[in-house]
């Protein structure tokens, strides 16, 4: 039997979603309740690999069963096991075998936030990035409009990107701001090593004054990830959203 | 030169805001950070206490410097001592030497979070109530309507509670629900000890069902602590507001 999980996680003390050797991360710590729980070792494939600090609102995997249990059962399961670690189980449904978390995702959302108010956080320390000048959004949204659409992204891509392409379409990207916060949304099939963290900086660059909106479509053209803003930190990302063909 | 302090900080690794021996507190943590800054013994008198755990947007507190600083000056001083603790001013304010952070308080504002979906929280852990079962916020705002009011609200009363009088004026109580958050806000000139967290224990009890709105008014009118709801947890708690005569 296959399930389909949507999972909640906050990023802070894990070294990302994928698994690696001596270091705390979301995909092992799921494995191991999971393999507590199902009595076998248990591999929990993710829709998409989040970075150590990032944090995620709805980030989808799944996972093969020996055994015919109802939803229900494993996510009660699952939540009493992951109850002193930030990870729980949003919901839990049964799919059929054709369903893969990765291969069959067709978007992926993600949320930026930024704080931006003159003191650092308190409440919402490692949830946001802190930017205490005050940031013209209209400005953000104005450059944001030259990014939306299919175009090589190479200067928002990380050197360790392992895409084969530097091309990606980007189907939505938006600023707005409620009170202290700024939200930047973005949607795509999806995106590349550090795209969304290195969008967001080069927007941030923008809000500050510091670069034109115009700027922006250069930096894009320019094809060159020196040209662009820095990498923002990862405490403000959140993976929020992803969606499958039905 | 006395000065205003708006005040936010997460209150989960604090036992309260009131110094007390041997354990970290909001106000002692701010007071040795001043201290160290104005190189002198520093009080800092603050509105209302805090139990453990409980968070603030917007505590209000005074101080008094021997030293003529500008309000930025204070804050960003003070906010670098205080980067690795989850408190930051919010606002700095220079007052004349009758206001006092107690005792000018004319009204306090509560709100209170609980996260009501089946499963628990990772992102709001430590700022929520985790409620699985869904309430019925009607019914609660239904209940809510008959606290409102000058009333003895000795059945919300804890027993180690100092006030002289169980006599109170509820100006606000309201309960809305925003997605899997339902917000429950409050406002008074005062409160007794544990009446907001004593409060929401009861309109939850309404909310599950167990209760009828009209059984909040005979728990008031009984005013016997053992007929009310228990006292919930202190994390869902933040002192929002505190007003002043101007």
């Amino acid at each position: 039997m296959r399930y389909k999980l949507l999972i909640e996680y906050d990023g802070t003390p894990f070294c990302g979603w994928q698994r690696q050797e001596g270091v705390p991360t979301v995909q092992q710590t799921l494995e191991e309740a999971f393999s507590d729980f199902l009595q076998t070792e248990t591999i929990v494939w993710g829709s998409g690999r989040t970075d150590s600090g990032v944090h995620a609102k709805g980030q989808v995997a799944h996972i093969d069963c020996p055994k015919d249990y109802t939803p229900l059962k494993i996510q009660g399961a699952m939540n009493k096991r992951l109850q002193n670690v930030p990870i729980t189980l949003l919901e839990v449904e049964e799919v059929g075998d054709d369903f893969h978390a990765r291969f069959s995702a067709t978007s992926r959302a993600y949320e930026y936030k930024i704080l931006n108010r003159r003191t650092p956080p308190a409440l919402e320390k490692n949830r946001v990035l802190w930017v205490a000048h005050p940031l013209d959004i209209a400005l953000m949204e104005e450059a944001a409009g030259y990014l939306i659409g299919h175009h090589d992204f190479s200067s928002f891509r990380d050197s360790r990107c392992q895409s084969s392409t530097p091309f990606k379409t980007l189907d939505h990207l938006s600023v707005e701001r409620k009170g202290d916060m700024i939200l930047i949304k973005t949607q795509a099939r999806s995106f590349l090593h550090h795209q969304v963290r290195n969008m967001v900086g080069t927007l941030k660059r923008v809000g500050e004054g510091a670069w034109s909106p115009l700027k922006v479509k250069e930096i894009l053209e320019a094809k060159d990830r020196r040209k662009a803003g820095p990498t923002v930190l990862a405490c403000g990302l959140y993976l929020t959203d992803i969606k499958f063909d039905s």
